[in-house]
């Protein structure tokens, strides 16, 4: 039997991690983010799968994608937490667990961060915990898949 | 002489119609919906182009395209009705009418989805009555075209 | 077998159109839309009754009297579509489909005007088309008593 | 000596009680009601009289004619208790205690519900007890008579 | 020829004037204020009507009414100038200079009495000159006649 | 069989009760009240307790201790009624009818009186009848009890 | 007996009238005004007296100078209206009536405009009646300082 | 050297997890939970230590009682998490690591739990994950020691 | 005669003052403070009492207990100034003066420190003077009880 | 060496103290309040200097003129505490302690003096003490002079 | 022919350039930015001329000496920006164009600076290019006459 | 050495320049601005680069491909200015000065176009002069490279 599998969506900027701000964000890379991510996935036994994009249209259709296919996904929209309406309705089509995930803690920072549109489609979130937070929401996205 | 040509623009998420949500938007899928609509055009002798796209980006094209071309648009722009005012503005550049279409009724739905940012570049609108709506919007279209 | 019957219910000032503010409601008197909405129901074998009122009060027991009576109300409520509680609740109390109708797109008028008090127990709604809007409002009056 | 007289003032659609979202509401009819307030201000030597319109016109007169006549005023105002500043101004004119009755608690529902605009002119306020309500409110009436 | 004919609407309550609340609206009933207001229409060649409701209903119907056969109207919509958004919009069609006047100044008293939903459509406003209000209305509508 | 049991919750001040402010709570001692709602449930074949508490996480437990042993509660929680949400979690455990009770009526107070946190965990409210209000809340806790 | 001393106070930019948005403020200056004013004084056997001031500390001033000299106070404070803090602290000091005067109906254009920070300390105000409104004022100001 | 010492403190009502609104807190109790934390911990070389409280009194003097004892505090505040302020001044006085933990997903219920006011003092927060939260949030808090 | 009686009252986390962010709250312990406020007390002929707690409850017994015994108040709630309406009840029974008192000046800090739910039951306040403004709140006090 | 110089500055309408409002602002006036200020200054080694003015533009320059002249400064700002942003400008230049002053407490009068946009270029405020402030002011700027 | 003359109205504080808080406004004193600025003009054939005021009430009589003698005006209104209505209007009688200038971006700052009361009356805006945007002004002031 | 380089970043419809509304954006196309904008980055020795998208994700990708590769960015982003926080994260990564630029007044519009979310990452802003606006932009672009 196939692993399951666990799609990995991240936002608008991720992409800078490692370099932009790394006072907030630290300085990691995405790509050392997603290899950690798909570590923790490995010691559990699933596949972890990543998407990135600029664009919310392409976050929406891998959403899609992922439907049928994936057992639960994680999600760092970048800002598009904040206004991606778009993507809250295509993560609403999904029947699996998903887990919403952020580097920084957002309640924390300016006030037009303290509001997510994905809050009110998502299982958990996941925020404020560094790197740490990839392998926190691998882990989270395994139990829950099992719950 | 050609017929008149109306252009039916669908946002985001739309594709999954038929199995997302199916007590709020029904079960017919979007394909369906498009050929109610093209029925119901032929039948008062217009033609139905139809647009679809998961990215904001591609329906402001696809509104600068029609201009010129077009006499009507009749636009569904699921999520991107709360907070596409890109699109809103693409809407304000075209010459003819335009019908706002909805399967729910918004304003009886979670309140970010009371308004509308392109109500104030459109029409009329029409919400609430399911797949029966596109052909109302058709209709609508049809009599704003010859006003 | 009698018909269905549609009562279609007219708020105040009503009775001024075609005289009053033409650039915004058009020149047709509600006598002339009535008709044609009573001829649009003929043709789909539907009966259509109208009631006028300038009373709140007045209202709410035409939409009484309609319990039982009737298989769909169509409300053109004016300017009690924005502060008219209790003809709410009565349409509330109707088992019918309810379609709401606007000459002209509240939305994209004053402030006080974008709220409906009457969102949340109507099916649809249906504004910003003039005259045509009592005809595509009984179509999908018919349409939705099959429903 | 002819016995104190209590009002009891009943606002638009309260003649749909046991008919209309029993869930909420209750089964028993606004008939039931009033004779069991009835009942209870005759064992409490007092006469009750009892008013209903759909019309807040009706209720101000119904307030004025109390007036002079009657001892106290028990007020169930429908959805005129959130809108109704007519009836809000006849009752400050109003010289006996007022005691404000809900059926149903209007604070743990829809968020218009939560203010009443009759407030600040009754003495006190019974919500929530159904049919229960009505006895209390005669109750409190008769002891704020006398106090 | 006939003289000009003012129409003085007065809300609900306004009947209760001289015997409800003196401290705030004074000691003088509403048929001594039409007098004088009456009076003071005769003195500048006016002829003064006056209708009392309170019903919105019956004040939407008198504003009707006076379309065509007076050329000015004098209104004190007591509590209705807060909410009466219909009585606002029969206000609206009237072709004639329309002065607003109150008692009490609302701008001074609650919240609640600081909005005006009749400002928009009336000529001028006058408040808070107790019974003198209505001889300067009826002075400012003799000079908005002849404006 | 041993009487129901109906716990009576008191909050921070009330013990000042009869001394404090006597033009708004009276001048008769929560002694008293207490006195007298435990003769009214006694009349009612209902055992009355009594807690009275100044800290927030005495009220909780006192509800806590309530549960599986009471059969009603009745709450006049003081100035927790307004941001005593612990408190309010705590009754959402409580299976049984919970009367929220306040001697004036706060919706007539300060503004920040207006709002209570536990209105949407209570059936339902008695406000503004001052001692009388312990005798009606009893009542209305037996009969909720049958209900 | 010298005749009783009224003073017009005219706030930031009234020197403008007659050039600035006639189509607001009308085509006369503001000496005509007040010239009109004047002469409605005299008739009524009162003197009047003009201040007009760019800066809201010479209206201050202006006010300071009045109380024990005049019988009451006229004022078209301009814009300061809706923010002049200062000189509202100055005319509450103010013993006798005071009016406040607009040649146009603030409440009708720009939300900035609906609010007056005066109003609480004036006792009429007299609104949108153009040039005609300082002879209102005068006369209202007679009869405000024999009441 | 002894192992790091990581203080969990539990807010009002969570003696109550396991029986109340199982729907939303899941059916494990309290002391379950605290021991599968204590689990989590010994395997990473930690010592976990439970307080539960009440009173925000008492959870104030447990995080000052931390201070200088313990590297880290995972605090699951229950209601207080979204008016305790006092709360929140004592956990800024902590100089190591805090971990915020929700059950449910606050932000996904009713409007008054979107807001922590603990936000800006913790390092991240994890919510959602029913039981598996306590074992995320003793592992997040090892990692952050170890920062 | 024994000397009058002031009661400081010191609200949650006061205790850590000297240790936590000296940089808003100095680096003077509470113990020191009091120390100081008592030295003054007694240069002016007053005995000075001191209470401290991190419950609401027991700062609103502290308030109940100076009833009868001490002329005077002087408070530091802490992060209750903003939400310990409890305490403000309490306060509000008290018959003499009350000095609100904080080391920092709340209203150049976060925003939900710039309301304090005590201001409308003290005499006057004292902020942003550091340990000054305790000998400024005796003297305050001294004076008040004088007055 | 010449002795530390205080400037204390007062707003408009200050001039009428001892006159407006006694319940509110006392009897005493403003020369009386700023002998008291000069003599506690006196007694405290420091010299006071002392403008007032009702134009803002003059408390401006006043502030400017107290640069590197003066040590601290004491403010009575008037209405304009609540909106003189120019002032608010001025001492925000002033390198010295300033010490915001009121006679009475804003906080506890109409909402709108319940801002001041002093208070965050203001290094303490004291209000609500009537003249005794004044000593209270004179004694805070010497000491934070010293600091 | 003489050349066309550009008036700059500086508001107050802005005699503080260079002294006061330079890392947001630099340190180039007013005088400097204006000779800039004169040079500037004079490189494209314009005469600038400087007012500089603390007073609202003289800025406003600037702006009318400005009528009819200057083509354009340049106005950079420090703190007034955001509460001058005065200003406002009196810059809304000049029929040239307006440049609205800031050295630094206020809707970067504090929020009380994101709002602009001149925003409507003027043309353009240039702000956040510290000196550089006297010189851009000018040049933008040049076109504007021209076009 | 090559010169330095200048990215023109422009959002969504900004090809519908010169058709669109001109009575608000004028009668030039945006081919035509841009050859004004690089006519005049050339006379200043600089390189301009124009990227046009009606995508936000595109204009993200450009932003970061100017990262390293230019010295500064101008960015017109069209409707994206009011929601696009995605654009606002990925210029906050560029290090070079940023200048915001606008055809229109957007303070002067519609209140949703009041608000720039790129406003807290850009160095300043440019509005309101038509295409004038892209030459003064690249002017302060150049003199923000020298800075």
């Amino acid at each position: 039997m196939s692993p399951a599998r666990v799609v990995l969506v991240s936002g608008p900027n991720l992409t800078l991690l490692g370099t932009r701000q790394p006072e907030i964000y630290g300085r990691t890379t995405l790509a050392a983010h997603v290899a950690a991510a798909a570590a923790a996935a490995a010691r559990l036994g699933l596949e972890l799968e990543h998407v990135q994009a600029d664009h919310e249209g392409d976050l929406v259709a891998a959403v899609h994608e992922a439907r049928g296919r994936a057992q639960a996904i994680i999600v760092n929209a970048g800002a598009l937490t904040h206004y991606g309406w778009s993507l809250r309705d295509a993560l609403a089509s999904f029947e699996g667990p998903i887990v919403e995930l952020h580097l920084s803690n957002p309640d924390a920072r300016e006030p037009w961060r303290h509001t997510s549109v994905l809050s009110t489609v998502v299982d958990g979130s996941i925020a404020g915990f560094g790197g740490l937070g990839y392998e926190l929401a691998v882990e989270a996205a395994a139990r829950l898949i099992l719950r």
